[in-house]
């Protein structure tokens, strides 16, 4: 098994001085002005930089710039320090992180796989540059696929009963160090108030339709009206069940002749991809949230 | 204007003695066989031959056969005399028409010119084989461009209190010899009794999101959760609105940088590509309808 | 690892009764019906049936029945024996599988493990129905991950002095009774002979662009040249290098800000998807092969 | 004929006060706090800012800024002096252009008319910010059309005799103040010293293939090779032919079933989309060249 417990073989030269910055804060003259010349004071590079205003008149100002800076170890906490004076001046929620500190990631998936083999096959050909941390289900199906990757698996099993003391121990085992939340087709309504530990921090993946259908079995409602086009949508989980922020879309083309269960099979292979890229955009801090929105700088 | 009056300049081949069949029945042995039997005993050449069976237990078949028969002019009437027994024996409903007979166009529009446009460009390039026997508008703005195309154009408005004298005026300028209403963009709610005249013979073009949006203003509540995709979807009016059977959609991407404006300007492209292709698969007989889904032969 | 060395879980109802027919012939009058009466009179009843002939004017005729018909596995023989006269007189290339009769798969990869883990996903979760026979690579990095779902595993080492030695140790290894040979990254030439064992029974998969890029290093090129978008083709391999009957192809856009490992990132993701349908298209006898062109029934 | 002769309605509100620069220059610390801060110091608020780097180590800098200035029009002259400084001290090439001065666009059309169509359709809806000044052709064909909207119409024919007085002709007609020459299916090939005079401000558009057809009649080497995508590209135009800088891709799928004429249609609806879509970018000031690469900020 040696091939499947090895590392992530990742093709990218070491980026230890490399970091990106995320902001949002409202819009108002000198803002790019300020954040560009305090890294420029500081000794950094800007190696890219986007910025996007919601409304010029008023409207919130975002931006991501990821920038190289000598000894970053040694002296992200200083710099850090410094910003805190631009950030209060412009009314900035804002992050930096190091791009050598890998994002740790929590997969939880119930009984469909396939989600889950399309992330672990992206980590281990070096295309997710994050560390999958565990992945946590309420069936024991996975556990030895899992942990053929060297993965802890930990298997929690929900009851509509036990569904409480459940979320209590996912908490449990996910600890204070897992940075995002995978729902590789995990099919547990999470409650409000893991959702608010986790806030734009867990990623679902679910199946979308042009136009759309409400209520159950929407494959086979889909199918009744023959839709031409079958999607996926990746989002930010809220208390609002499918309707958070989006981060990631994909369709493709189907036909009268494709009956439920082709419907259905050609919808996983639109989730797995829209939820990869999702899950690459979160990771590589592409990502910022204003209320139900996400602007994806990519 | 002479460029404008011209009629379209198709570059088919004359196809005299070319037809298209239409046939839908329940499922059951030797249907295929006892069709193309039929026509190769009366000299019929298969061109082209589609079927799909629903379920094959018990479902619905649906054929299209494409066909040349020599002296088709002379030899319709009694093919289709012929064709009754066959069809009795299978409780089918079918046509069967000439291809040189073009299907007579109604268009309905109101302010929106981009899917009228489209319209007469794909019939003057002679990609649209149909004859557009009218343009029929609750708005005059439209009366010089499409005159200037030598067809008619009657403008009769639409106000709450007059809009069943208004549909009154629009069947009699419609007379009994068109095939299909496009509803270019046509925003008036069509009554179940003008629907009732030209079931599955109206055609209509709406925006469509992944996922969907309820209410009213579906670009800005789009943006407002940051859709990455947005379509069109054609379909025939039904009783329902917006839900009748889907004959096309397509979608393109957008980002957190386009706007509503832009969202708009985006879907007013894929709305007339979408709506042109359904138009063309309905004049090219190429759409069977069973229940509220379509099959589509293309 | 239970998992892994499960077989295959098909979701499918059992087909024992279930058979595909396809045929290519000069076009000319009476062979639908020829044909859907013959399979009346035998008993079957047609489950789904295409046809397509190239040029009505004395073009090719392409034909795929799915068709139903009792106690198959004792009459199949007999069937086909019938049919030989309707074949002969309609100058036919056919041929009637059993679905139940999965085809057997031989899988050639090389170093990148990209198109082997999507089939062998699909493969598991039942969505391509085959039998993966065995695994064969010139190099020895797969051995442990193919064997864990209990697939025999070929290590035929290839180099440019033992290249002919090693193509016939492949054919020895092979066998007799393999139906398909896919090039899962196989980067190693086919020799003219070794094609010709297996004409239209080897499936490829290589990059693609718009438009294109000769020479070596095309992702490079694509990048030089700001594409905007990349794609992936699956084909019949020829003894033209890359020049075979197309199968699928697909795309995916792209911008500037993608530098060449991003290019080929994503160009391994529409590479494994598009080999994954070509292959499930091949395994459900559905192209047809033409001079240098596929028919694809999908 | 009032519905065409009246000017283009924009649905955007009045931007006299916005303007838009593009810069490019080799990479290195510094530039964005550059040039951000001095349009802070010169009172302007940035709306969007977009920069790429296309090599950390050593490459070129590409930056777009939207900004809005107060008393744009009396202020840009001095604005423009004062960047020089900045500009001079990390070798930038650069504009700044005013938003509300539309560009000015010569429109070049042989016989096919479906591009000049699409882009007077965007122009007359509002979607395409720019002054058509004049349309060009070796034909006469399209005068009246032309002329309905109110555009001058020269009719400049070309033959392999006169080739260089024509282009001297047109040189003549479009005078000195054209931004960009749009090439909507003219089907001459323009000469190396024309090219030089508009340098990046000539837009191509040709149909595209996956993978790429040598020589003459692309489409029916694509319909015989039965290729599954077809799409278009437009370019700027080099002494290359079609070699020229990549502004825009898209594609459309075909199928086997789609002949030669049909591929060439479903050509003609890509090539006028992607068109329209490079004609807005240029206008819009999204594109820089490097080499023979765009950067486009869209």
């Amino acid at each position: 098994m040696e091939v499947h417990v090895k590392q992530n073989r990742s093709a990218r030269e070491p980026q230890d001085n490399r970091a990106r910055m995320l902001i949002s804060c409202p819009d108002g003259p000198g803002i790019v002005a300020a954040v560009s010349q305090f890294l420029y004071e500081h000794g950094a590079n800007i190696v890219q930089s986007d910025q996007y205003t919601m409304d010029p008149d008023g409207g919130m100002f975002f931006m991501r710039v990821e920038f190289d800076l000598p000894q970053l170890a040694d002296n992200l906490e200083s710099l850090q320090q410094s910003f805190e004076q631009i950030a209060g001046r412009f009314q900035m929620k804002w992050t930096i992180n190091q791009v050598s500190r890998k994002k740790r990631l929590a997969i939880f998936v119930s009984k469909e796989d396939h989600c889950l083999v399309e992330l672990l096959w992206h980590w281990q050909a070096g295309d997710l540059d994050a560390e999958i941390a565990m992945v946590v289900s309420n069936h024991n199906d996975m556990r030895s696929y899992v942990e053929s990757f060297g993965i802890p698996f930990h298997h929690i099993p929900v009851t509509a009963d036990t569904k409480q003391e459940a979320e209590r121990r996912q908490l449990e085992v996910i600890g204070s160090d897992i940075d995002v939340i995978v729902l590789a087709r995990y099919m547990q309504i999470i409650s409000p108030s893991f959702i608010e530990h986790y806030r734009n921090r867990i990623i679902n993946i679910h199946h979308s339709f042009l136009p759309a259908f409400v209520g159950g079995k929407p494959y086979a409602q889909a199918y009744n009206r023959g839709v031409k086009i079958i999607g996926a949508t990746a989002h930010y989980v809220t208390e609002e069940l499918d309707g958070g922020p989006i981060i990631e879309q994909d369709v493709q083309r189907v036909s009268h002749s494709d009956n439920v269960n082709e419907l259905k099979r050609i919808g996983r292979t639109i989730e797995r991809v829209v939820l990869a890229r999702a899950v690459q955009w979160h990771v590589e801090d592409r990502i910022l949230v204003h209320q139900n929105k996400t602007v994806v700088f990519n």
